[in-house]
């Protein structure tokens, strides 16, 4: 049986040592221990891990974190909204997000061309810069060929990029495909729409894509799932290890309620009665906003991985 | 100046009267209040209205008030998720949903073929029935054409299911078009993939669904937003008006909080800053339940329409 | 086995009808519905009902609501926070509390003299209207003995204040006393220090009110629970039938989550793991906004028990 | 102009470092940020410190952590709710309080004898053993005299407990005084109770309590809060700082929702429209789990205030 510890500081006390005491002060503090010894033991026991975020978390400074951890081997699949896609892609080009406040003037920060997500703004500016960037990259892809899944797509802007903070980059250097289930809701939509106007033969195959997340994995693999947010990226991920024989483990990271029924809000115990998860799944849930709980949990996880020998590089 | 004033029963009391008292009551019941005012006043001014809203509320018995309110004419646009398509045409061949509990016992439910959302069930058999269901519904809609946008797909559905309680089926009937910006998101996806494997020319065009949505409007036209929990339907109808210089009218109904930057707990404050909202715009956001809050609102709308007799039919 | 139905409208719908829907929709509109039909058996079975709420339900249009409540003997305790105590003297003696904004200027409202609460203000006006009132009624409560429980003094009070829609009035009229286990965490607190200052043998007994709090029932006696939000108000009725054998019924409504091991946030089920409520007993958790969740509750069981001809008077 | 950054990890961070990064990340991860340096500016500033907490926050792992904060001189003033004191003396006397599950069999958990709050259980035991305690101190009190505050009984059982870890024993020896505004509403009420009715001269006088928390400080002196959770002892603090004056610095964290209109999830705007905290103050809402959030907002505040040279003793 484990209790409860008091907490206390000591000076110079590192993340490893404050998640270690967070693992007996209980609450969504001792889920988040948890949180981290589970992708602990994802990676040890070599489950294939799909990573999910939602695209305000790239508008955030996760982006680069996100980055780092498919350098070090701990994502093997990605899933996100387009929102994410546009906003590496931004940032790479040296595009700069402000941090603001959540009790804005919204109608002032219209007036200045802030588009506000949050506590963070986003110029008018960075986005006309980036619809100069799009056309140029589409034209590019097209001359190579005329239908693309959406993750060859995007690992071909992947390439492009030569930023070592930027997700797409990493994944494409690294072989981790990104998935994006929803391509054209956000301003790339609008300029797929664009580009499509001048190429009519240009295609996106979403079908295609589907069939490349479900052979990403095979049932007989061990699959591990963090989900951090809700929305489609998440079901995508469980969907698709539901396909493949459901998840090993699972960890959700969210903000969300199960009360109203959602997915975004859905438990890892909902998810055990769809074979979501394999019943006898470890499986794990934080409530609470990623930016605090995923690099707690994550750098923990990080540490101890590093300090055993597995991690690969650093 | 408006006051609160106390709120009292009367024998027979109707939802009018209640949303009438709430408007005084203060806190969310005002702001229920609020939401079905602005409703109303979108329909006086002749708005085009956008109405969004996500799977879960399909699988409740939201899914036949859609059907309703689109006979009705109070929505002229559709997006959603794809969950959504598949339960209703489920539950148009006759499906059941079995009410549960939120605290069941997730591995047993499993056990016995019962997937749960939130206190909701849905059997396996339910899924299978839908599975076969599909391929004849896919094998007919290749016979007429090779390449489809998801929004011409689900109203070739749509036409077939004969339910007045479908909400496809009314939309089809009514002209309303029906969008779903991530179509392979769940089972549909794995039919439509298994059906592209035997038919290599069948295409979902997705980019001309996006051209769709943004000409379904005009900078000229009015634009009115109802928008039902987050995720990419929600963004994906701000999206489209954004492009179209913004909404009018907009009422997000939702339980995420704006704490975590997610676009799902965004308030039509944030929006201002977009531009996704016109900057005098009316705009209300509701927080709780939308199985609640949704039906209080619409139906105090649909009494005073009525009474005013501006509602088309009922 | 109980399905999902479709919810639909017919004009001139009541409260009773919908919520009578709601049972089949899902989520919390199902949850209303269970908490409907566990007040109504609550009252039929002859429990003694436990009614609390946190005071920014007073400073609502809820407060009359309270009273009327009382007035049909559909609760016998009542247990509240210092403010609902203020705040209702405050509006039986005339005053009004205005209906603002949630995201009003808060600099410009306190210059102005306005205190908000969510999307209410009261203005200092008010509050200095109130400071008088209470020296006199100290005054008078004194010269009658210099001890005093609060529940006695509230007694007093109440029928001074001769207002159909005080639920402190409506209490005293009808033998329900009114339980306030931190008096003096408000204003009021200022007023009894400030009369205490020139009347030093002036004593509040709360050890006298807890003694008759847990008097006020019997381990024989069937005991339901109505806990309106969270907070000591909530505690202290659990406390009470805990100390009583447990609860027989319990309906808990509360925004709060869980997560956090917070009371405000604790459902049903954690309350059975200490005996609070027996572990056969009837309960129910509606996560929302009171000032909808509440009276659609109520006003649906009110409906029933009027139309089985149980209901007292209205 | 701040902008966001990159996350990224590097081997053996610390929590000062990863709330340094946290400033540039946004979202709650960037008021986690603020809010430490609001901290360390309040003591810097010489401000007095009231640090108000939840009960549930004792039965974690926070309770020593906090008798540390009082031991650093990081508190001048407690404010919580008495299951903080009954689970302080408890776990003073040795008891151990079990790591569960969120999820637990609450059935089997109460056959067991385990009282659930969250993830974390209570023996009962442990109750029975604390109420045998109780009564001892309360006759040793008593033999001083009759009548006590709360806040001067509570400095007396301090004093005994002698554990470094104790938050009573911690004020006590520092001269921190700590309030309860609801002394009777937990198990410490049925004792005092008890005690009464064997000692009906013993009393005790919340008015005096009130007198001695707005004497503890001066309109000139500069005043900080620090209030976790919500409930009356929240309030309380609240309401001492804006009698004299109102508060110069607030921070509050907390899990609930401003949209309800409750003081707990009321934000330090809505404050300003009081004067609760001065118009033009520091103040920062910071929204997650306690458990979480304030040991790293402290601890970066410690490590800073330590590196100054300001802390008094570690």
């Amino acid at each position: 049986m484990k209790y409860t510890k008091d907490l206390s500081w000591k000076k110079g006390i590192t993340v490893k040592d404050i998640v270690d005491q967070y693992s007996s002060v209980g609450y969504q503090s001792t889920e988040i221990s948890r949180a981290s010894d589970l992708i602990t033991k994802m990676k040890k026991e070599g489950a294939k891990i799909y990573l999910s975020f939602t695209s305000n978390m790239v508008t955030s400074g996760l982006r680069g974190f996100f980055a780092q951890i498919i350098k070090l081997k701990m994502a093997d699949v990605i899933c996100t909204t387009v929102g994410s896609i546009e906003e590496d892609i931004m940032k790479s080009k040296g595009e700069k997000f402000i941090l603001g406040s959540f009790r804005a003037d919204d109608q002032e920060l219209y007036e200045n061309g802030h588009n506000r997500v949050g506590n963070i703004l986003i110029t008018n500016e960075t986005y006309s810069n980036f619809e100069a960037q799009m056309q140029g990259y589409l034209l590019e892809l097209y001359k190579i060929k005329k239908v693309w899944s959406v993750t060859d797509l995007l690992k071909e802007i992947g390439l492009k990029l030569n930023d070592e903070n930027s997700f797409l980059y990493q994944a494409a250097k690294n072989n981790v495909s990104v998935f994006c289930p929803a391509i054209t809701d956000g301003s790339l939509g609008f300029h797929l729409f664009l580009f499509k106007q001048d190429h009519p033969d240009f295609f996106v195959d979403v079908i295609e894509d589907f069939k490349q997340i479900i052979f990403s994995t095979t049932h007989d693999e061990k699959k591990g799932i963090i989900a951090l947010g809700g929305g489609v990226s998440k079901h995508h991920v469980i969907l698709t290890t539901l396909i493949n024989g459901g998840a090993d483990y699972a960890l959700y990271m969210t903000t969300a309620s199960p009360r109203s029924g959602s997915l975004s809000g859905a438990t890892t115990d909902e998810a055990k009665s769809w074979g979501k998860i394999k019943d006898d799944a470890d499986a794990v849930t934080v409530v609470g906003d990623v930016t605090i709980t995923f690099p707690l949990a994550m750098i923990k996880s990080l540490e101890d991985l590093s300090d055993e020998g597995i991690l690969k590089e650093f």
